[in-house]
C-alpha cells in the first residue's frame, strides 16, 4: 500500500532504532512533522519515556519497547510493519563507559546494526540511514575528510561503528539497499545522557563552587546542535542519490572543553567557579582530544549548520536547563 | 620464561589461528624453520590434517583442534600457552560460498577475530598480525593504496575483515597491542581449498575437453604465491615498527582469468580445451572483477615478491598437481 501525505507526496513508513534516545527522539519529532509514519524501537538502555511522551498519542507515531539484540523479536517487528526506510541510531554511544568492557560496543553498537541489516535483507527494506561518527577516524591529526584512509578507531565505540559501516557497504551492494552513512561530530542538546555538557551541568548542580574538568581542558572538537544534526541527516538522505553515500556532518569551528565550562557557568549564572583540571591531553583512554572535519562534500551538497560550535553548546545548555 | 634459539635469539611463542588451513599451514612451516615455537589452532572447517601431518612430530609445533567461536576454550588455550604473538588467519575465506549467508562471515571471519582479540587483552599478548584482504576496498577502480578511503567492501567477507580491522585498531590502542594489518591479494599455492586455480584443476580433471569459466574471463587480479606471501607477512612484522601497521601485500602485475585457464591447461598438458564463458564482468555477486595494488609502502620497507602473478599461478598449478 502506498500512503500519501497532505501535499500528495508518498509517505514513508519509517523505523527509527534508538527512537527514544537523545538523537533518535529528536529525529522522530522531525519526521512526524514531515508527515512520515514513524515506528520508534528502543530498549531504554539510554532512551527514556520522557523523550517520547509528547509523541505517543500522535497518530503517525508508534513506540515499541524492544532490544535489537533479540533478532527474532526484531524480525516480527519488520514483518508486521513493512518499513520503507530505516534510520539506525541505536548504539552504546557512551565511549567512556565502554572503555573497560569491549563487549558493550560489540553488542550494542555493532550487533544491533548487524541484526537490523539482516532484517532489511530478509524483509526487503531498500533504504538505510546510519548514524556513524567521527570516532571511526581515530586519532587523526589532519582535517578529516571522507576520503581519509586507513581509518583507525581508538575506541571500541569507533570500532563498532566502523564494523557497522563495513557490513552496511556489503549489505547495500548484495541486496540493493541504498545507504547513507552519516558521520556525526559531537552532538549537544536537550535529552542528552552523557558527554561533557551534560556532565558539567550535573556536577555544577551538585557543587556550584568547583568544577572538575577531565584532561587539561584543551580538547577541542566541533559540537553540533541536535536539531541541526537531524535536519542534516534528513537533507543528506533526500539529496544525495548514490547507491552508497558517505558524509561528514559538522559545523565549521570547534570549541574547547574550557570554553564549554565557561559557557555552562555563564548560562547557570555561576561566577568564580574554580576549574580543577585532572590533566593530560585526553579526558579518558579512547578519547580523541582534537579533530576538525572537512565539510566540503556536505557543503557542496547544499547544507550548512545554522549554529556555530559555541552557539550549539550554549543552546544545548539552555535547553537542558529548561527541561 | 624466555626461550632462545640456536643463534641465541629470543624465541617467540606463537599462535597461528587457522593453522591447519591453506596459508596458516604454510606460515607454520615457515615459522618452525625460523625456530619459533608454534601452536596451531584450527577447527578443520577448511583446514585439514594433511596440511600439518608433516609437522605434528616436530618439537616446536603443537596442534590444537578447536573452534575460535568457543571463547571459553580459547581462553584456556591462551592461559596455558602464554603466547608472545598471534598470527590471526582463521576466517571463512570463501567469498562465493558466503554470498547467500552473511552469518558465515559474521561468525567465521569477524567473531573469530573478536574472540582472539579478547584473549589477547585478557592474557596480555602484545603482538598481533592479521590476515586482511584486498576485499576491504570493495569495487574501487583506482589503484588501491593503504591511504584510500572510504573503503566499501562489496562482499560479507570483505565486511568481516574490515570490521576485524576496526576492532584490531581499538584493541591495539586500548591495550598496547602492537598490530600489523596485512591486506593480502589473491593467494595461490598447494593446499588451496577454493578459488579459480583450484576450481579449474578440479573441473579439468573431471572433463579435460571443456572448461566452464565464471564471468567473461577478463577479471584481472594480482595473484601471489603462498610462500612469497608468508615471507612478506613475516618481513612486515619484523621490519615495520609502528604501533599499528597497515600494508598491502601483492605482486606488481595482474593475471586474467582466461590467462589462468590457459596456464592450467598448459601445466595439465591439455590441448584444445573449449573455454565456455558464463558471461558478465564478475564471477559471482560480491566478486571484484579487477583491482591493482599500490605497493609503494611495502616496496619502501624493502620487500618485493619473487614471482610475478602469472608465475605464481603456474607454480601453484604445479604444486597442486604434485600434491
Amino acid at each position: 500500500m502506498i500512503y500519501y501525505n497532505r501535499e500528495g507526496n508518498v509517505m514513508m513508513k519509517t523505523l527509527i532504532t534508538g527512537g527514544a534516545g537523545f538523537i533518535g527522539s529528536h529525529l522522530a519529532d522531525f519526521l512526524v512533522l514531515k508527515d512520515y509514519s514513524v515506528v520508534a524501537v528502543d530498549n531504554f538502555s539510554l532512551g527514556t519515556t520522557d523523550n517520547i511522551n509528547h509523541l505517543t498519542h500522535h497518530k503517525k507515531f508508534k513506540f515499541i519497547k524492544e532490544d535489537l539484540l533479540h533478532l527474532d523479536k526484531l524480525k516480527d517487528i519488520f514483518q508486521k510493519n513493512k518499513f520503507d526506510i530505516v534510520f539506525h541510531l541505536a548504539a552504546n554511544s557512551d565511549i567512556a563507559e565502554s572503555a573497560g568492557n569491549p563487549g558493550t560496543d560489540l553488542e550494542n553498537t555493532f550487533m544491533t546494526t548487524w541484526n537490523t541489516l539482516e532484517c532489511c535483507r530478509l524483509f526487503h527494506v531498500k533504504k538505510f540511514v546510519f548514524a556513524s561518527t567521527s570516532a571511526v577516524y581515530g586519532e587523526a591529526t589532519r582535517t578529516l575528510s571522507e576520503k581519509a584512509g586507513p581509518v583507525s578507531p581508538v575506541s571500541y565505540y569507533g570500532a563498532g561503528k566502523l564494523a557497522s559501516e563495513g557490513f552496511i557497504c556489503a549489505y547495500s551492494y548484495m541486496n540493493n539497499i541504498q545507504s547513507w552513512i552519516v558521520r556525526f561530530p559531537n552532538v549537544v542538546g536537550d535529552r542528552m545522557t552523557h558527554g561533557v555538557v551534560h556532565d558539567f551541568i550535573k556536577k555544577l548542580k551538585r557543587n556550584p563552587k568547583r568544577l572538575v574538568v577531565l584532561g587539561d581542558g584543551n580538547q577541542k572538537k566541533p559540537y553540533i546542535y541536535v536539531k541541526d544534526l537531524v535536519e542534516a541527516m534528513f537533507f543528506i538522505y533526500q539529496t544525495s542519490k548514490e547507491k552508497l553515500n558517505y558524509y561528514n556532518v559538522g559545523v565549521k569551528d570547534e570549541t574547547s572543553v574550557t570554553a564549554i565550562a565557561k559557557i555552562v557557568c555563564d548560562e547557570m549564572r555561576l561566577k568564580n567557579v574554580e576549574l580543577k583540571y585532572t590533566g593530560g591531553s585526553t579526558g579518558w583512554r579512547g578519547d580523541v582530544p582534537h579533530y576538525r572535519y572537512d565539510l566540503k562534500k556536505l557543503n557542496s551538497l547544499g547544507w550548512r549548520a545554522k549554529y556555530s560550535s559555541a552557539k550549539a553548546v550554549r543552546l544545548a545548555v539552555r535547553s537542558i536547563l529548561a527541561q
